[in-house]
Order: C-alpha cells, then sequence, then structure tokens
C-alpha cells in the first residue's frame, strides 16, 4: 500500500467530495501496479533489435497490442509507409587506416550477440563519396564556425570531424554544409560521452572506445515526422514529396564513429592547436587541422518506405467521452533500446494495465484515455507526428493534454511541460515517494536544487511554492502534440543517478540496463506512479485541470528577457565595435598565431516592444482573473472544457519563420539549437540572427497571438 | 634608436629640469643594449648543471663576477653555508612496476644528454621508506580534503598521490601528512602541464611524459631562506637548529614523478570516481581510491651544507650612496635552467653591461645600483634570504627598492608589486615599445585585459590611468626584501605567449628556450628595457618615487574585501545549517553512493572592524595629502627620501601568527596557497581559518600598523 506522509495537497479541478472519491481511485490504482511487470516486459521487448520497419518492431507492436486487448482495451496497430533509410555501404578510410565502423559483440552482454540490428549510422544522411583532408570543428554548432573564422581556417572543401554535445547532431551536417564542408564525421569523445566520465562498459556503464551513437539527422526543427508527407499523415495514398525535394534530408554525406576510429583522424590533424573548450578527452593535442591526409568517407543508403507501427489502445471517457487524455512513449529503438525507449514503454504498459484493473472495480474516466506505443520516434518522431497530422481535426477538438515519457531511469523527477499543468504535476509530484529515500519525489527534486545552489539562491527556491518545470523543446513525441497542434503537454522522466554512455548503441540492452538504469526497478515503478496520477487526474477532474497565472508569469518573463537580451546585445555592439576600431582587440593578439580580432556588427535598433509589453499584461490579468474565478475546488462543465482547450489553441499562429510546421508561438524546438527550447521563437530567433526588420514583425504577430489568447482566458473565466 | 610614439609622460619624483636629463641618460642606456649578448651568455650559463652547491654554479657565479668586474663595478661573490640535500636513494614501485623516475636524453636536446644534473626529487622531503595503499587527492590543497572527507575517504596510514596546481607544492606533503598520510607523490597531469596544452618536448614546447617537475617543499610560508638559520645570515659562525629541530622539513616522504610514471598507479585505483575538477587527461577513468595494490615508496638524502654563492656587484650612488636601489635575479638552476632562472638573469647582466657604458658618457646614478644574482633560490630563496638577512641592518637603512625578475618569455608585460611602485612602473611600461606589435608594453598589456574582458567591464578598465599591478606573494626572491623587510619591491617579466612545459625539468634547455622561450630574443631586450628604465628612474629621481594613494586605495579595498568576506560567511554559514538541519543537503544525495552532507559550522560572529576601517579611512587623507604636497615633479632632499623609506618600513609588525618571519602586515604568501598573495594576511586568515578570537586581535594590532603607516606618510608630506 502506498502511504502519504503529509495531509494531501487539494486536488486540482475536483470538487470536493470528488477529490475524495479519486483519492480512493488512485490508491487502488496504485496498489494494482506490480515491479516484476518491468523486468519481464523490458526483456522480452528488447530481445531482439526493434528499429522501425523491422520484424521484432511488428512483433513488439502486436505483443503490446494484444496485452491492451487482454485488459479490456479498445487496441488497434495504425499504420503508416515512411521513407526510412538503412545503410548500404559505409567505408572511412584515411591512409592505411580503415574505421571499423562496428561495435564488438561483448561476452558480458548477452544480446550485443543478436544479429539484424543496424549499425552505427546517421539516418538521412544523404548519400555521398568525398575525399578530403579533415578540420576538428568542436560541436560543430554557431559559435564554433565564428571560432574559426577568427582563426582563418575554412571548411570549404573539408570533411568536418566534429564531437557529439553542444547541440542537436542534425544541426551538425546542417552547419558543416553551409559554411562549405563536403562531408560529415560526428565521433562520441570520452571527454562528454566515455572514460573520463566513469568505467565503461561492460565494466561500468559508460561509452567504451567501441561504442557509438546512431541517430537521425534529418532536419527536424523544419519539420519532424516522414520526411516525404510533411503536415499530413503518411497514409497509403498521401501525396508525397519526391525524394530530390525533401529539405529535411542532409545536403553533404554524415557519419557517426566511436572513439576508437576517431582518434587517427585527430592524431593526422595539424594546424592550430584546438582553443581549450574544444579539447576533448583522448591522450593527444587537440588540433584543429587540416589533416596531413585525406580522408575517405563512402556512404550509400537503401531509401526504402517502411512501415511503422503505432500501438494505439483506448478506453472510452464516462461521462466526457469526447475529451481525450493521451499517454504515451514511442517503442522503437536504435538497436535493443532497453533504456531508449523500453524503460519508459514498459511504464505505460503498467500503467494501463493498473488502469484496468482499477476499471474491474468499477471506476471509469470521466474522460476518454489513450495509450499510445509510438513507432519511429528515433529516426524524426514519425509515429507520433503522423498520428498528429491524420488525426489533427479530432485532436484539435479532444486533447485535454499529452503526457510523455522516454528513457527513465534512478534518480530524480525531471518535469517540462506546458506550464498551465505545472500546479498539477507539482502536485502529483508531492504525492508520490521517492524509493529509495522515502521522501516524496517532489521534495528530493527540490532538495536537489537547493543543494546545487548557492546559499543566497536557496530561500528563494524555499519560498516558491512549485518546482518550475522546464519548457518543451524537442527530442521525443510531445513535440507534435504542443508544437504543431497547441495540445498542452507533459514529459516525464526519472534520471541523474543512473548515469551512463550506451545511447543509441548496441549496449543499450537488458544486461546493462538491469545493472546500471535502474537496479531493482524502483524508479520503474515510481514513473508508472507519476504518470499515472497525472493522467488519472486530467481525466477524472470535474475540470481540465489547466491554472493559467503560470503560464502567463513565464510569458511575461520570456517578453522581459528578450528586451534584455536586444538592450544586452546593443551595449556589447558598441563596446566591441569600439574595441575592433580602436585596435585594442588587434593588438592583444599573438603575432605568431592566425587568430584575428572580430569583425564589427551593425547595431541593433530600439525595436518596438511595446505591443508586446501590453499583451504580456493583458494576458497576466486574464489568466489571474481566470484563477480567481475557477478555485481550484470549483465545479467544471463541458461548456468550460471546450473553453478551456480552445485557449490552448489560441497559442498556435500561422507559423514559424522558414518553417511553417511549427505554429506554436510560445515554444519550439531552436533552428540552431535543435533540442533546446527556443521561448517566443519567433521574436527570438529573429533578434539572435539579426534580423530587425523580422523581429519587429514577429513582436506584431505574437502580441495578436498573446491577445488571442488573453481573450481565450477570458471567455473561459467567464464561464461556470 | 628606441622611437617613443607619443610625448612622453612625466618622470615621478624628477624636475622638469632633470627629468630632460633623465631622458637623454635612458636613450643612452636603451642604445647600449646589444641582444646578441642573450644567446652568448644564455648558452654558457647553461651549458652544464648548475644547481645550488654544483662545481658549475661556481663557475657560472665566477664567470658573472668576473663579467660585472670587466665592466667596472665592485663585485663580489658573498658565500654562506646552507643545508641541502640531495639524492642518495629514490624507489617507487607497486607490484611489478617500478617508476622510471627520470628524464630520458632527447636527440634534438643537446644538453639533455649532460651528466651531473639533479634527478627529479622534491628538496626538503624527509627520508622515508614507506608501504602503503594509494589514495589520489587531486591537488591536495584543504578543498580537497574536505571532499574526501564527505565522500567518507580517508588518507590515515596511505600514501597520496596528487597532481601539480592548485597551489604551492610544499603545501601537498604538508596537508597530507595533516591528514595522517606517510607519503606523498605529485605529478605533472597532462590536463594542467603535457599534451593537453600542445604539442609535447621535442616537437613542440610542452611536457612530455617524462618530463618531471623536480621543486622545492620546504615549508617557505613558514620561513625561506637556509632551513637551518631562521631569520639570520647563514654565515659560517652562524648558530644553527639541529636538523632534527627544523621545522620545514617535511614530515612525510614526498616525491615528483613524471605522468607515464603516474599512469599505473592511476589505473590501480578503485573506489569512487573522482569528481568532476578532479579529473585529468590520462586515458583512463580517475577513481579516488584506495589502490588494490600497495605502493613502495623509498627516498634517502645527504644531508650535507653546500656552499651559496651570491653574485653582489655595486655601483656607487653620486649624491645620495647610501640609498640603495637594488636589482636582481637567481642564477641557479634545478638542471640547466635555460628558462628558469636564466632568460631573467641575463636581463640583470644585459642592463649592467648597459648601465655601465652610460656611466662612461659621465652619467652616474645619484643613488647606489646594487645588481645581484642570486644562489639557492629553487630550494628557497636561499641566496636572498640569507643575502637580506646579513645585512638586515643596512637595508634597512639604505634599501629604496629592490627590481626582480626570474623567467622571461615571448608575450605580455607582467608587473606584481608595491603599490607605492605602481605608478613608476606603468611609466616605464608606457615607454618601453613591444618589439613585436609596435606599441607601448602597458598598451599591450591593457589591451590584453580588455581583450579578456566582458564588454561591460572595459569602459572602466580603460577609466583607469594605470595598470593595476598584482599583489606580491612569494615564489621568488622579493619575498625576504618586501615580506622580510618591508622594502619596496617590483616583479617584472613578460610570458603568455611562450608557454611550455620544461619548467623543473632537464629539458629546461638552450634548445628548448631559443625554440619555443623567446625565439628572436625580443622580449629580452624589452626585460632590459623595462627593468632597466625602471632602476634609472628608482636610481635617478629627486625623490624617491613613491605616490602612496594607490596603496591606500588598495588598503581600503581589502578591508572592504574583509568586512564582505565575513558578512558573506555569516550568511553563507547559517544557510548551510539551516540545510543541514532541514536534511535537505542528505535528501538530495544518491543513497548508492559514499557521500555524505557538509557538517554544520560555527556562526561567525560581528567582528569589530571599526578600528580597521577608520585607520584606513585615516591612511587615505595621508597618502591624498602627501601626494598632494608633493607633486611629482617637486624637488627632493635626503631627509624626504629618508622620510619615505621609512614609510615602507612602518608596515612591518611584530610578525605573523605563527610565522614571525613574515613581518609586513599587507602582503604575506598564504599559509595554505603558498605562492599566491593574502592580503592582510593576519586578519584574513584568521577569518578564513574562523578563529575568531584571533582575528578579532589581530584587527587591533593592523589598525596600530595603519596608523603607524599614515603617521610616517604624514611626516613625509611635512618635508620639503
Amino acid at each position: 500500500m502506498f502511504l502519504l506522509q503529509v495531509p494531501p495537497s487539494p486536488l486540482i479541478g475536483f470538487t470536493s467530495p470528488h477529490a475524495s472519491e479519486e483519492r480512493e481511485s488512485e490508491a487502488k490504482y496504485l496498489e494494482a501496479l506490480d515491479k516484476a511487470d518491468f523486468p519481464a516486459w523490458l526483456k522480452r521487448l528488447s530481445a531482439k533489435p526493434h528499429h522501425l520497419g523491422s520484424d521484432y518492431g511488428l512483433r513488439n507492436a502486436e505483443f503490446m497490442r494484444s496485452l491492451f486487448a487482454s485488459w479490456g482495451y479498445d487496441a488497434q496497430i495504425e499504420r503508416f509507409q515512411v521513407l526510412f533509410p538503412e545503410p548500404r555501404e559505409r567505408l572511412l578510410t584515411m591512409g592505411r587506416f580503415k574505421a571499423r565502423l562496428t561495435e564488438p559483440r561483448l561476452k558480458e552482454d548477452s544480446t550485443s550477440r543478436a544479429s539484424g540490428g543496424l549499425p552505427p549510422y546517421n539516418a538521412y544522411s544523404c548519400d555521398g563519396d568525398v575525399t578530403a583532408p579533415i578540420v576538428y570543428v568542436n560541436y560543430g554548432m554557431p559559435e564554433d564556425y565564428d571560432k574559426l573564422d577568427r582563426l582563418g581556417i575554412s571548411v570549404k572543401g573539408k570533411i568536418v570531424l566534429t564531437r557529439y554535445g553542444g547541440g542537436w547532431r542534425g544541426l551538425k551536417p546542417k552547419l558543416a554544409g553551409e559554411h562549405g564542408a563536403i562531408g560529415c564525421l560526428i565521433y562520441s569523445d570520452p571527454r562528454d560521452d566515455g572514460y573520463y566520465q566513469g568505467d565503461v562498459y561492460p565494466l561500468g556503464a559508460y561509452r567504451n572506445q567501441n561504442g557509438v551513437q546512431r541517430g537521425s539527422v534529418a532536419d527536424m526543427p523544419i519539420y519532424p515526422g516522414d520526411p516525404l508527407t510533411p503536415g499530413i499523415g503518411a497514409t497509403p495514398d498521401a501525396k508525397r514529396l519526391e525524394l530530390k525535394d525533401v529539405a529535411t534530408i542532409t545536403k553533404i554525406p554524415c557519419l557517426p564513429i566511436s572513439y576508437a576510429d576517431a582518434r587517427p583522424l585527430l592524431q593526422n590533424l595539424r594546424g592550430p592547436v584546438a582553443p581549450d573548450g574544444w579539447r576533448g578527452a583522448l591522450p593527444l593535442t587537440y588540433h584543429i587541422g587540416p589533416s596531413v591526409e585525406d580522408a575517405h568517407l563512402e556512404l550509400r543508403f537503401n531509401w526504402n518506405r517502411v512501415e511503422a507501427r503505432d500501438v494505439v489502445a483506448k478506453m472510452p471517457g464516462s461521462e466526457r467521452p469526447d475529451e481525450w487524455v493521451i499517454r504515451g512513449n514511442h517503442h522503437d529503438a536504435w538497436v535493443m533500446g532497453a533504456q531508449d525507449p523500453l524503460s519508459g514503454a514498459v511504464t505505460v504498459l503498467e500503467q494501463a494495465k493498473a488502469t484496468a484493473d482499477l476499471a474491474k472495480t468499477g471506476w471509469r474516466p470521466k474522460r476518454t484515455l489513450v495509450f499510445c506505443l509510438w513507432d519511429g520516434e528515433e529516426p524524426g518522431l514519425i509515429g507520433s507526428t503522423e498520428w498528429v497530422e491524420t488525426h489533427e481535426k479530432e485532436l484539435n477538438d479532444k486533447a485535454v493534454a499529452y503526457v510523455n515519457s522516454d528513457t527513465n531511469g534512478r534518480g530524480y523527477l525531471g518535469m517540462e511541460g506546458s506550464y498551465e499543468l505545472q500546479p498539477l504535476i507539482n502536485g502529483v509530484a508531492r504525492d508520490v515517494k521517492d524509493p529509495e529515500k522515502g521522501i516524496s519525489v517532489f521534495d528530493r527534486a527540490r532538495d536537489r536544487q537547493l543543494a546545487g545552489a548557492a546559499p543566497s539562491a536557496r530561500p528563494a527556491i524555499r519560498a516558491k511554492q512549485d518546482i518550475k518545470i522546464g519548457a518543451l523543446g524537442s527530442g521525443s513525441d510531445y513535440s507534435p502534440f504542443i508544437e504543431h497542434d497547441g495540445i498542452s503537454a507533459l514529459d516525464l522522466g526519472f534520471g541523474g543517478e543512473d548515469g551512463g554512455g550506451i545511447y543509441h548503441s548496441t549496449y543499450d540492452s537488458f544486461d546493462w540496463y538491469s545493472r546500471f538504469g535502474d537496479p531493482g526497478w524502483n524508479y520503474e515503478l515510481a514513473l508508472s506512479q507519476v504518470a499515472g496520477l497525472a493522467t488519472l487526474r486530467l481525466a477524472d477532474a470535474d475540470v481540465v485541470p489547466y491554472r493559467f497565472a503560470p503560464l502567463a508569469s513565464e510569458i511575461g518573463g520570456y517578453v522581459k528577457e528578450l528586451v534584455k537580451l536586444t538592450d544586452q546585445m546593443r551595449a556589447d555592439t558598441e563596446e566591441n565595435n569600439k574595441t575592433i576600431d580602436s585596435g585594442e582587440f588587434a593588438a592583444a593578439l599573438d603575432p605568431r598565431l592566425t587568430e584575428t580580432p572580430p569583425v564589427k556588427k551593425d547595431m541593433p535598433p530600439f525595436l518596438g516592444f511595446s505591443p508586446l509589453q501590453n499583451a504580456a499584461a493583458k494576458l497576466q490579468t486574464s489568466c489571474d482573473a481566470y484563477d480567481r474565478a475557477h478555485p481550484v475546488d470549483a465545479p467544471g462543465s463541458a461548456e468550460l472544457d471546450r473553453a478551456l482547450i480552445g485557449a490552448t489553441r489560441a497559442m498556435l499562429g500561422a507559423g514559424l519563420p522558414k518553417r511553417p510546421w511549427y505554429r506554436h508561438e510560445i515554444y519550439a524546438p531552436g533552428l540552431y539549437t535543435g533540442y533546446g527550447a527556443k521561448t517566443l521563437p519567433g521574436v527570438r530567433e529573429a533578434i539572435e540572427g539579426r534580423d530587425w526588420k523580422l523581429a519587429g514583425d514577429r513582436i506584431v504577430i505574437l502580441a495578436a497571438t498573446l491577445d488571442k489568447l488573453s481573450e481565450a482566458v477570458d471567455r473561459a473565466a467567464a464561464l461556470k
């Protein structure tokens, strides 16, 4: 039995009598969870390679569908036909050195002997056959190319060698290509992902010298999902792009390699010693290059269409069946995927099973529950995106919230999501116990923040009622829900005490996970508890449990940030230009090195922020008014729910510049950060890109969107 | 001919007509400097090992004395009998691994084949023969032992393995011994000093895997110089301590090793993975230990007395012969010492030669010039300390300033010193051109500060008339002058564009220096110019060129720092104790690791800072008054000079707690930092050590010293 140590906090959206009923249902749900399922399912699902389109992926989907069906769900496999290139030829040589490009079997890892797995490669790299010297470009992010410019080193006509980290992998070949490189290699440096971090597998949890991070390099900040069908479902009869017209496939060939394979390449580099922040943990002096010898990189892919199989299981709502609460995690892996994605996927299964057990006691969800296990997340959030695009109209009408998870492990609860759900998820976190420490997972996460903060910063953390959740960028299946469709979303998972370096490698296996991921399966249980309670509360509440004040407060903060950012850019530009003009930068440089001073930049104008500032102020007023008019224990109505759902959709606009698939005006993955969220992305990226005209235009657009949101919240506030 | 680009700044301490004469003399001095001397002398002096007590050290001293004599100086070799242990036995094994403990010959380095050099060792390590497991303690500084405590790892009965860096090497065996270790190994990690920094010697300038940093581990923050004769000159008849009573010899045996020798030891460690900041650049996972196997360390030394030979050359002053301006650099090396110390030593020779050439034109210094080349700096500032102690009375009466240098190389001018000399040395820096950039070395140093500063910090740097010089701690021969005798001092040298990793190794050779230290000998010339002009201005000025406002301003700043430090400690202690009491620290910890929460600390009381604050305010008033009463071009007098010299001595007190040899109340090397300066050390170290009673007592003592200084400055101000 699950024990609460403190009097339970009020349940948001429940009248007092309904809150008591909900607590009773939740107790039954928690009671029904069974830790023994996790190793059994995880072992079964990770027994063979199960990437998108694979035989075992289909068998896994069928297995999960049958589980759902056996528990009484209406469970289907929904299929899409999607582009998924698999490697036909991979070759990397330099002089007599030939890269290994494979991950050897380990006697300590039983599934590393399995066949049929995808070898290390980057999906949606173009085909290519290039021969050129190598230049090392650190993480291959925009600031790294700025530094190369200052050092007078061009990547034009070269193959760049970049290390994983610093930003989303797909940006590396994109930026390399934009700077004139003809090929891109990405390796895992042991500084970031290897022996520097801890003992390597199989002795310890960390990446060994032969481990390689596979991964998609499709330009997902433009659009995710099937590259051939942007914006629409990849159904058999969908209108498809021709391969040559696909914007998200790389322009230059790109291959991931191990640090054992990278080492001889790095040793071949000459030219300047790499700046301090560029150096990794291999036992050599990191130079930028170019290399003495040419490297030869050859990549060929089968550009086939394969079948993506999403498992979708529904339990209809008893009172408001046309409102959906969706809970999902992907099921496809790069190879065995015990951690990624199965550690999260099995918590969805367990949640569904316990929810079905709860239903056997007579309980029914007020709203419809939809459990989803997505295919093709790894190549590009394909299963979720195609499903969202296919059912866009229905989701727009019905979706209350999407609760996502992905990998999970020992440690602290991580919470990202839509800020209207911040109070809800904090309440859940207060009600779930950390399995190894006995305090709530809320306290544990907050205490970790406290312990890591400067003493002077701690009182402010203690003073806040809730832990501030993170903003959603991209990197998992919540992306199409919130960013394309405006659906409130959460992304949940434990971690931070698991460590590891098997991400997207063959060694992400049951053997690894049961030793290092969550030995004891305690945090698998904890995630089933957290996501389960969040889902149940979303499904059962008398009124959709959004609270708008935190959202308005976040948005108000972002607006202040943008004003400050522009002021700071203006001050820095002025001062830097002055330091350039005076010759002071030039004077400080070593005349025997190639480094040159920075170049002058245009002065940022004063932007007309006032419409945005006024809109943000109005939004705060509207949101505060809603929260006052509708206390957390007020009764609800279907009409109010409709108004609330409508309010979240009010944050959608006509699409972001250069990437109209992304319609959310408040959150998007950064065009040049990838995973990381950019808040108020239209305006922020225009400012960061010094496109002042565009920034001015986007301020007006964003202000109108915020006004639309205020009006929607006002409408909800006026309802009973 | 040396060209000034801008109208010369006023010469501090010179009346206008005398300033013109001085400019003419300086032009002749600069003209007489001859770059060709540097390689010739440096090659000759570095041809064989010339450590303290060595045959070649004597031959070098005789060669330099004869040079001075040939230029017309009254030149002597002054001899002391000092304790200097040389190794008889060095053994380090672990299982079948036997450490190499030698630096192999390199065909690219001609003197690496020389015999008679000291092998790698730490001077003033005690004898010892110990066998125990190894524990890795990072830099072996106080905060590292705090971390070990929190991790529950004891070094008691263990041999610690520590890396160079983070603080003075002598603190490593001291702290290890205080924590119960029975042996200490110090290695150069390639992260700090090796391939991580750049290509290794002989390909590049950096430390190769066999290079070892020798060095003294005598407890010099207690007292430097001959360990047998603290506070008195080590003359033949001096009263000496018995060896067993010497406090500055280590309590546990200590040996420096290369990273090639350290690697098998590190690989043998188990226990927790070392915290992020503890990890180096060897290709392994850094663990803390203990090691699986025991290490065996055996060290035996010949505890002999040897002869230290200081070369001292004088040119009597024409008007005020009883005022001395002293210019020095050491001449002893650990092995060949091309960079350390000869790159600095030859600039002293060149300066003396050009000064003698100037004297041939009829010029004579107003004050007496004393050129010194010290022996035994490496083992413990021995030559300079014994000379200062021997001539203490005379120096107290006569010394106007001591101008030190040590190693020198390509790059930016580094200036440390007494703040009453800050305007003087800034003026000199404005008058010397950077040989590779054509602007003044002042501009170059300031532009480097600007280029490295945040844009918002640059206006403040530009607004300051002078570059703020650094405070003197320890690490070279200025220490006894300022810290024991209160003599104003400067320490000068170029660097920052030379790089390198041959410090205290066999490979600090002519071959290395001419390739990497100062190829072209331009910065050797520049240091001869800077130190030469500083010395000439100190010698020729109508009035000793101190300006007191910068000193008072610095001291006022230190007092504010101490108040802030105590307030911060109080706030942090309160908050940390609260976070401990609440269990929040404990809650954040991983239950499967050994780490424990920090322990509570006593609350710092409010200290009675007011006497110190009042004294600092009064000092500022007095110093401003002196500078107003004596403009930079006012005439002087011998009486005023005496008052000014007396003012600098007013900063001496009865000695610091636990180390009465250090008498300066404003500057000392830190008891637990070693090289780094501690300002207002009596009070500051009491606060840092949380000895509140002592802090209160030292505030009163320091306030009285500042009052004494104010009165001395007032007396000078009243004179004409």
